[in-house]
């Protein structure tokens, strides 16, 4: 027998590497740590008892149509339900049931992207979206944005043979941003004067604090988007599932990778969101969750405010899970976390969140899943960290 | 603003084309239709008790965790029965969930299948599995079977430089047989001499009806082999769980695809799963499986027997859900289908399942949906639409 190993690898698996990100926070696996790093929702936001119910309901009343194979499209009440609930004209045949959001950024890649075709995304962007979309080989070119979202002139020069946009206009990971009615409107415009499509992803939209966020780019541009939408943060992720909205045009495309990718998404998950979702339930749900995030934000802002030093920068986002910070000039937010760490405290680099020219003082804060006493103390540990760590300020010459 | 659309599609999306099989069984949806056409286990086999009340179990007893964000590799006790249910020694760090075994046939494209590399599939194979690969899109050959599998100077022939050879050795789809042990010894030889990895296919290899198969082929050779398995067919497929088991070489690489493709399978899923193994479980409930669907084909058999004319053929599975059927020299599959439609009864004709170089006198019968009484009535009806459209005998000169 031979004792050379018979696998050969296909080239973009040759290319994979542990995602940094995820070899980054292996450090923030200690007992104890209060964790800003995580994309998790707060576990005390998940409707544990209507889903116990619904889960009785399904499996009582439906239980072998539920436990059967079923049609890769998704099971027709949810995707009616899904219509019915975004607020432009959406028809139930252009909604596509996916295995969460992350399976929707798979067949979109699928079915838009050959090797090294063109991509654009938001500086910076979501890293899981550039994950999703690498086994097809892109080229990722990052788009300038400012607090208002992607800047329209670099989009421009940029633009030429791209295959699309992905956007995050609402409360942005890694950001929490979001994209004005202005910058909507304008890149709407121009987006379709380009020719250029955009894959709009909306996870964290209904997550808002005080007032919904402008509406969305599908809306203003329904054959030119596709939308992708996520039950993981309004009910719960560990049910995996998500939607795509697509044009008529696309659809059937992304039905027939859908279909080879996993034959459909689990039916018995399918039917137990749609029975939880009967009589209104998320316009009751939804505000609670807003309401426990915007106190999350509001102590966290409150922190900040309190500990940080001086030239540390951070934005108020009005919606969503994450804050965006800055340090001061001469650290760098990789070689932070270790000792922020021995602190008790984790959080995410930013640079992992960039296609190219990462700003290496960024970091993401999550807000949601620590309590505010965490909170408080997570962020002072934090402040600390920097202060310890910030170079030495130009000593005068006088002083010798 | 542009009239042109803006969609440009990869080139593997404009070569993807509705599957044929899926337009051909459009005419066998016809209410009251006795169908042998789907690939479905009959859903009295699902056991929906067990289900309700590992459903309630694991929302009361661990909800937050069930319904959170989890690992890419799996819900580790699940991945522990998985290494306690195979017969040769698997470290449960080697068990890869997947969402439903589908999905693995993705994940393994990704991670092996470069565009236009040649893979070797038995003929027939299963279509799901071509359509998988697809997107990656590799040159896919079949190599010659026999009824104890595949033909080895033919895979000889045709090994050099194949990344792999796709193989379901138990019970076949479509083909429902079983491969020899003298073959897969054979087998197992060549293809580590050959430096040919095996992704071996196994979700049919627990219905087997009198004696169990011979030894899967990745327990004679586990740093050669990919092994897929599947909870679809011993517990229920609406849950869509699956997994491989890998080379600790390819793991990482298949995690990899993994978690960009969903970033996990349902942790609540895997939790019910998990939950109702316990107990040894699948011994007492997979014998049940065997029993029903061993009457069916007894039943199935007795009525070809009975029913079909001379010059059809068929072959007598040991297991799984399928028969293989031929039919008279004259007749092709696909254009009996509307015919035998007519008389209310649906197959798959064979023709589907074919790499290459179809046999169109080919036909797949699953016999464990319908009832013993549809089956009688369903292939009397089968045999008339035979009969009917069977060309006339040549008339002999001296009748004249």
């Amino acid at each position: 027998m031979s004792t050379t190993t018979p696998w050969k690898l296909a080239g973009r698996a040759e290319k994979m590497n542990p995602s940094v990100i995820r070899e980054i926070l292996k450090v923030t696996e200690k007992p104890g740590i209060i964790s800003f790093a995580g994309g998790l929702p707060s576990p005390k936001t998940f409707p544990i008892e209507p889903f116990r119910t619904a889960c009785d309901k399904v499996l009582r009343e439906d239980g072998q149509a539920a436990l059967q194979y079923a049609a890769s499209e998704g099971y027709a009440p949810l995707r009616q339900a899904v219509a019915d609930l975004l607020p432009w004209e959406v028809d139930p045949a252009q909604v596509l049931i996916t295995t969460g959001s992350q399976q929707a950024l798979d067949l979109i890649g699928k079915v838009l992207i050959d090797k090294d075709s063109k991509i654009l995304v938001e500086t910076p962007t979501y890293l899981g979206a550039i994950q999703a979309f690498a086994p097809m080989e892109p080229n990722v070119v990052g788009v300038a944005c400012d607090d208002e979202g992607v800047d329209i002139d670099d989009l421009v020069r940029k633009a030429e043979g791209a295959r699309f946009l992905y956007v995050l206009p609402n409360f942005q990971n890694p950001t929490g941003r979001t994209m004005s009615e202005a910058r909507r409107a304008a890149l709407s415009q121009r987006a379709a004067e380009l020719n250029l499509p955009l894959v709009e992803d909306n996870p964290y939209g209904d997550l808002w604090f005080d007032t919904p966020p402008a509406p969305s780019l599908t809306s203003r541009n329904p054959e030119g988007c596709l939308y992708m939408g996520s039950f993981s943060k309004v009910l719960a992720p560990g049910l995996r599932l998500g939607y795509i909205v697509a044009p008529k045009a696309i659809m059937p495309k992304l039905l027939q990778a859908k279909q080879a990718a996993d034959l459909h998404t689990p039916g018995f998950n399918q039917r137990i969101v749609a029975e939880v979702m009967k009589g209104h339930f998320l316009d009751r749900h939804v505000p609670t969750i807003r309401s426990l995030y915007k106190t999350q934000r509001d102590a966290m802002l409150a922190a900040l405010k309190r500990e940080m030093p001086e030239g540390t920068a951070w934005n108020s986002p009005d919606g969503g899970m994450f804050i965006w910070a800055r340090l001061p000039e001469g650290l760098e937010a990789i070689s932070l976390l270790p000792k922020a760490v021995e602190k008790n405290v984790a959080f995410v680099p930013g640079a992992a969140f960039y296609a190219d020219n990462a700003d290496q003082r960024t970091l993401r804060l999550s807000f949601v899943t620590a309590s505010v006493e965490q909170i408080n103390t997570g962020i002072k540990a934090l402040a600390e960290a920097i202060r310890e760590h910030q170079p030495a300020k130009e000593i005068a010459p006088l002083e010798i």
